[in-house]
């Protein structure tokens, strides 16, 4: 793992961003940011895990809604500055409930068109805070076990 | 357009991040960042320009090597700090010469494969500056002329 982190540069806060794609469809779905620990958490576990920037912590995608990203394949730019990650989503990617964070188009006069697939009603999947708790405290402990 | 730049966030340095979609392919070709002019210029022309960090100037992809990328949609995500932009790239993406800047995956083990395509000979490609400099002069004229 050291190997590949040695690879990497990431920013002056640590981090380095990272899209997400489809393995399937070749849909982008999303772009998020990691930590060296979200990234080894990542490469260790076949699950997204990213720094939330807002909340400034480690999140695994999908501890919350269950729409978990499950890792295919890992690459890196000729800059070594961007990761691009293709992955199997659960469920769809975006907390407004769309396959894809890119279901909004801009078009040159103004416009701004919703073309996304709405997949999944938001209220229905973001559930108690308990559920992330747990989520958390397993991963907690099988990061100490190491 | 000032009304889609109302709809962006730009970050701290003024910037957002852009990725960058093969139209046809899906293929992810590289991620690079837009300031406003930035923005403007490429919705105004249909021709990607970005904010270069390194260089700290508006920079038109392309511009050296003539590998341009012609702008067919754009898309913003459910936070609007990120823009996906799918092109039609002339000869190959990526300074290295390959058709996409992530050219190398990452495998768990600590090894790195070099999986993307070489498209072209970056020595031969990226010529002399005068050919930079009149690119710009024809763009800053027609600017000028708004």
């Amino acid at each position: 793992m050291k190997k590949l982190l040695e690879r990497l540069k990431f920013d002056e806060k640590g981090l380095i961003p990272v899209i997400i794609q489809d393995v399937d469809s070749g849909e982008v779905l999303m772009l998020a940011y990691m930590n060296e620990e979200a990234f080894i958490m990542t490469m260790e576990t076949g699950k997204t895990h990213f720094w939330s920037r807002s909340r400034e912590k480690l999140w695994l995608k999908g501890e919350e809604s269950g729409n978990y990203q499950q890792v295919e394949d890992v690459y890196f730019d000729c800059d070594a500055d961007t990761l691009l990650i293709k992955v199997r989503q659960v469920r769809g990617a975006c907390h407004k409930g769309y396959w894809s964070c890119f279901y909004r188009q801009m078009k040159k006069e103004g416009e701004v068109k919703i073309v996304g697939k709405k997949v999944f009603e938001p209220k229905k999947v973001y559930g108690p805070k308990e559920t992330i708790e747990k989520t958390y405290q397993i991963l907690e402990k099988k990061k100490k076990r190491k």
